[in-house]
Order: C-alpha cells, then sequence, then structure tokens
C-alpha cells in the first residue's frame, strides 16, 4: 500500500458518547499517552466549545507533547470554531449532516445552507494554518447528488481531508468501498477518512472496505465504544492490518494494546467483550481436543494471529473436565 | 431472495467450545426450545460419539419435536457415524480439515485419504435417509485445487450440502463471496454453507457476503460465542437480514431475541457485550444532545432497526449530567 495510512482515534470524542462513559482528566491523558504508546498517529477529542472545563481539558492534551495529532470534533458553527482555535489543537474536523433524515429532523438545513455555513469556516481555518477535515454526517444514507454537491464545495474552500461516516451503521463493506472509491476518483487532491457505526455488526469490516477503496484515516475507538453499540475497534482494525497489511503497523507498539484495551475498559466499568479480537479474554484460549492436539503440535493449525506479538500468551486448556467431551468436537 | 436461506444455530456445539461454557441438561432444552420459538429452522449439536451422556442428551432434544432440525456434527470416522445413526437426529454434519495446516498438523491425511474416508460414509448416510452436509474445515486456508477435488467426490457421493467453514477467521467479505460463488456456480445440485470465526472481527460481515455470494445455510451461536473470540452472532445475522434481506425473517419472531440471548449470557456467566447489535444493553440508547435532540423529534434520524420490533424500547439520555457536555457532539 502506497499511501500513508493514519488511524484516527476518537475514544474521548465518539467513546465518551458511550452509555456510562465520563473520563476523569487523569484517565484522558492517561489513554492519550496509551495510544501514543501504540502509535496511533492522530486523536479526536470534543469540542471545546461544550464548556470551559472542555477548553481546558483539550488545552491539556495538547500540552503532552504526544507525536499524535490532536484534532477537534466541531460543528460548522463560527463560535465553535472560534473556541477550537483558540487551543492549539493540530486541526479541526468539522461535520454536517447531510441525509435527508438528519436534514429534516435534527438542523433542518437545505443544502445550499450546509455549503454556505461550511465553506467559510473552512477557508478562514486554512488562513489561521491549522488542518481542517469535512464530514457529511450519515454519509451512507445521503443522496448521491446531495453529498457530492456538499463535498465539490468543501473542495474546493480547501479542505484537506473529507469524511464518511456510516453514522447509523447501515453500510456493507461492497457500498463502502464503491462510495470511497468513488470519492477518491473524483477529488484525487484530498484525502478520504471513513467511521463506521456497528449497528448491524459490520464495523470493522467496513473500516477495511474503506482503506482498500482508498480511504487513508480511519476512526476507531478503544474496545469500539461509542453511541448505541459503538463503532469499529482500535483493536479489531489492527487484527486485520496485522494479516492483510502489516506494513501499515510498522511503526506501531503492538505489546502497549492489552494495557490500553483493559485501562478504558476498567474506566467504562466493563469487562473486555469476548468477542474483541486480540484482547479478549479467550482470543488464545483453544478448547476442543482437535484444536488443543493440533496447536501443541504447532499453534498456526489454529491461529492467525501470534499472540506474543502483542505481548500475550495462548492458553491451551487440556485436562479440564471439558476434554473428554470436546476430544471429537 | 429466491433461495431457501437457513440459519444454522451452533451454539450447542461451537458456542459449547467456549471458554467457560458448559450447558446442563436443562439449559440445552431452554436454548433449544427458545432457538425454536424465535425460528430458527436448524440446530447443530455435538457428537454423539462423545459420551453415553452426550448421546442421551442428543436423543432427549430429539424428543422435544421442535420445528427446528437437529443435526450433529460429527467427525469423518465411521463410529463417529454410527453413534449418531443410532439417535434420531435429522441429519449429520461431517468436517474433515482440508488446509495444508490442518492436514499437517492436526490429523496427518492426504487429500486421497480424506476422500477415501468421507466417501462411503456419506452414502451410508444417504442410504439411511439422514441428511448430510460435508464440510471442508480451514476452507480459506486450503488450496484452490485441494478444496474442489474433495468437494468433488462429495458431491459426487451424493452430499446434500457442502460447508466453507472461514475456521481461523482469516476471510474478508470480498473473499468470501468470491469464494461461495465459485461453489455455487461448480456444484449447482448442492446447498452451500458458511461458518465464519471472529478473529479479525469481521465474523458477521464475511457470513452476510456468504449469503450474498450464493449460500443457503449461514452458522451461527447465540451472542456468537465460540472456540477463541467465537463466530457470528445470531443478532449480528438477523440485523443484517433485518434491514437488507427483511423477506428471510418473515417466518421470525425477533421478540424473542433478547430473552435468548439473555438466557445464554446468564448461562456462560457473562454480560451481553456492548458492542451486540439489537440486544446490547446500549443498542438503542441515544447520547450525544445533537442525537438525543433528533431521536426525541424522529427515531429514524439515528435509528436503522426499530426496538419495538424486538421487543425492546429506546433510552434517550436527556437531563442527565452529560446532556450538557454533549449538546455539541
Ligand atoms: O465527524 C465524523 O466523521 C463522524 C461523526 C460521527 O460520530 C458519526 O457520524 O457517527
Ligand atoms: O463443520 C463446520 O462447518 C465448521 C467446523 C468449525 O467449527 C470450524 O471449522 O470452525
Ligand atoms: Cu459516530
Ligand atoms: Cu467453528
Amino acid at each position: 500500500m502506497r499511501r500513508d495510512i493514519r488511524i484516527v482515534d476518537t475514544t474521548l470524542r465518539e467513546g465518551e458518547q458511550f452509555s456510562g462513559a465520563y473520563f476523569s482528566a487523569e484517565q484522558r491523558h492517561e489513554i492519550v499517552r496509551l495510544l501514543d504508546a501504540v502509535g496511533v498517529p492522530m486523536i479526536e477529542v470534543p469540542s471545546p466549545i461544550a464548556s470551559p472545563e472542555t477548553q481546558q481539558a483539550v488545552r491539556d492534551l495538547c500540552a503532552l507533547n504526544t507525536r499524535a495529532r490532536i484534532v477537534a470534533h466541531v460543528r460548522c458553527a463560527q463560535a465553535d470554531v472560534q473556541a477550537a482555535l483558540a487551543t492549539p489543537v493540530h486541526g479541526i474536523n468539522l461535520f454536517y449532516g447531510t441525509s435527508t433524515e438528519l436534514r429534516s429532523y435534527s438542523h433542518g438545513k437545505r443544502i445550499e445552507q450546509i455549503i454556505h455555513d461550511a465553506v467559510p469556516l473552512i477557508k478562514h481555518i486554512r488562513q489561521e494554518g491549522r488542518y481542517v477535515r469535512f464530514s457529511a454526517e450519515d454519509a451512507f444514507r445521503s443522496d448521491l447528488v446531495d453529498l457530492l454537491t456538499v463535498f465539490d464545495a468543501v473542495v474546493d474552500a480547501g479542505v484537506l481531508r473529507i469524511g464518511l461516516p456510516d453514522t447509523v451503521g447501515i453500510a456493507k463493506p461492497r457500498e463502502v468501498e464503491r462510495l470511497v472509491r468513488l470519492c477518491t476518483e473524483r477529488y484525487p487532491g484530498v484525502g478520504i477518512e471513513f467511521h463506521g457505526h456497528n449497528d448491524t455488526g459490520c464495523a470493522i469490516a467496513n473500516t477495511v472496505a474503506a482503506l482498500e477503496g482508498g480511504a487513508d484515516c480511519l476512526d476507531t475507538t478503544v474496545l469500539g465504544i461509542g453511541e448505541r453499540n459503538g463503532i469499529a475497534s482500535l483493536s479489531g482494525l489492527i487484527s486485520q492490518m496485522y494479516i492483510h497489511y502489516p506494513e501499515i503497523l510498522r511503526r506501531y507498539d503492538l505489546t502497549k494494546l492489552p494495557l490500553l484495551d483493559q485501562y478504558v475498559a476498567d474506566c467504562v466499568h466493563i469487562a473486555i467483550p469476548f468477542n474483541s479480537p486480540i484482547t479478549a479474554p479467550g482470543a488464545f484460549t483453544h478448547r476442543a481436543g482437535i484444536h488443543t492436539k493440533a496447536v501443541l503440535n504447532n499453534p498456526r493449525a489454529y491461529e492467525v494471529l501470534n499472540p506474543q506479538d502483542f505481548g500475550l500468551v495462548r492458553n491451551v486448556e487440556v485436562g479440564t473436565r471439558y476434554t473428554g467431551r470436546y476430544a471429537v468436537g
């Protein structure tokens, strides 16, 4: 893969929309430090306009001087952009709902109004020398003409990247790949970001499909926490890259991943789900007799990820009362 | 979709390979009853050869006289097939590892030997008037010539369905669709089954890709429990069908799904993972201010599944101490 592929972790923004999540200042710092230690190059934080505390929190995170760049997630409103520019963030992730559903039931704006609001803000942010991305919220339920009309305008205004979020988790991999490819061909001069919700269980596959369609920025959260049942998880995306695109992970330290997942699980008072790639308690546990015998022979028999690469160990359940039962399974 | 699409639930077989799962007789009965109430048409159970208790358990499940058909998961060995035929199961799901990895580190057999073992058993099961399927374990790491050589022989022997399991969770949707389509074209007279592990987070998307490639049988377990970090979850597959292929679910009672998921979670002593489609505690919880405002206006703004269709209610977090913070998010 020739492009420079970036994971954008939004645990502190999307992740804090998870029911029950409320990170303390200390937790936010530790999450950013761990993300930086893993090697995630971009971290999204909430909009500084939310409150004076949020503005201070964003300043504090910028002051950590991580290798990872800090970007704020900001509505297309002048005051919101000003509040973000008053902090030393690397840049601003703008968003605006473009689907009929969001235009009707959320903000009530027409396409011309969206363009009218977004374009001057993008120009202003660029004049200030900061990075700016524009996302069409609910892109996968947006009419293609509406979507491209908005993108044409923001690209023309000098945006550096456009975002295609599957806000309601409705997309399938093939559609994601197709829409992303269409945009990479129409807008060769800008980057493409994808953000996939998990309502129908395809967030990770959709994010990989976006990568294959030409996206260069991929959103994750630690464990996949977020609104409703969340988005693509960092470990899930990494498990795919590990197998299919290892060159992307060359500068990552994957041994820090279990620590990060466990830390965030503790912060939001959940166990790491059993279905999580890599860091689930049983991800490297082998149980059926046929499996355990083969794995003791050679782990490759039933493993495509090597637990050692993540600082983990495999667990072969032999000699338990289940072995007999599963000797044929 | 013209084909008759069947979900095969294997919670009692694959699911019991989940670390910590050990179902009591009462639990097995209740799981089968709930699966039957939901409308799942096929249920896979462990091999009766495992122990006299397993053989009795399989008999007891058959005696429940469910609409769902009970099939046993059986190695390609004569004694194993005999033990299964000694019970009143509807049919037998045979399997045999065809990848180099499994042939080298698991059973040590060559392709000719696999065919030599499988063919007479398939003919025998058909002579006994039972259903028989043959699965090429680890199909997605198998050499295509090896795979098709085995399938050619078992189809010739009269097998009714062939299975393509992604045993190690390495496949991506595009590859699954391609291999399934290749098999539907080469073997138009038999059904195709898919079974997808979740090691890299794509089990649900891969299972939907198999459906789109022409598979007519799709494996799930309740919550997705299984070896390592499991396989496609029943609720996950149903959430996809609900949106993209609702006609498949016409005879399902989706309001029983939350009960089933909770029951199995209790049996294996876990919470329903937050990332589960439909039945996760927060699957219909809206939190960010932008989201809650719009959802109170019209739930379609941020919902593509209607919680009422599953006997559930939405949860709009307003007036909590978070509302202010998320008013801009
Ligand atoms: O700004 C974005 O790209 C994503 C916003 C968001 O969380 C979503 O649309 O789900
Ligand atoms: O028999 C099958 O199709 C599936 C066996 C199995 O559990 C697997 O290969 O992961
Ligand atoms: Cu989101
Ligand atoms: Cu399996």
